[in-house]
């Protein structure tokens, strides 16, 4: 795909309302703002659902959870002869869907 | 908090259309369709984003980028003789920002 987004750019929030609003229907008539506005609760919603525990599935997306890393005990490079506990702390893990793989595959095996 | 997330339910896409318009500023008048049309069209953004290799730097949210997993050699476990060869492929990394990390970790404290 001969995209400008073929030169590996970073997308922002404000670029992601710009191509919505594009990409949306002529006849759903909405202003920049309020698809920023929307998105930006979009985002505030899928984190406070996984502050909250809650998995948050989006289909034709992925899914985000949350796991627990347990507690272990590293080491400061810099005095290997003292033990650091590193506490027990929960991350987010994004699981991609399907159809976000099967593109992948495909840019893929259109690159080479 | 006592909301009814504690329960640890699955959110799905018609679940954040329902949370982000009650969410939004009353003045800012939308339908729930509307929402919908909006959530939908971001997440299909940011896949292209992606599938275009792009990186996604959404502030307060989080980081979206792609790796490359290299090619390796598995094996089947019920046939160990035979090695397989597994092709490099492309995989959607996601890394919370400093936002979500916090309220994480302040949502584990309360827990305890």
């Amino acid at each position: 795909m001969n995209t400008p987004d073929k030169e590996r750019n970073t997308v922002t929030k404000r670029d992601l309302a710009t191509r919505v609003r594009l990409a949306i229907k002529p006849d759903v008539k909405l202003h920049q703002a309020q698809v920023a506005d929307v998105i930006s609760h979009t985002l505030d919603a899928i984190r406070d659902a996984l502050v909250n525990g809650n998995t948050v599935e989006l289909r034709n997306f992925g899914v985000f959870k949350i796991e627990v890393r347990k507690e272990r005990v590293g080491r400061n490079p810099k005095d290997p002869s003292v033990d650091i506990r590193i506490p027990e702390r929960k991350v987010v893990k994004f699981r991609s869907g399907k159809e976000m793989k099967n593109q992948l595959e495909a840019a893929a095996s259109t690159d080479t």
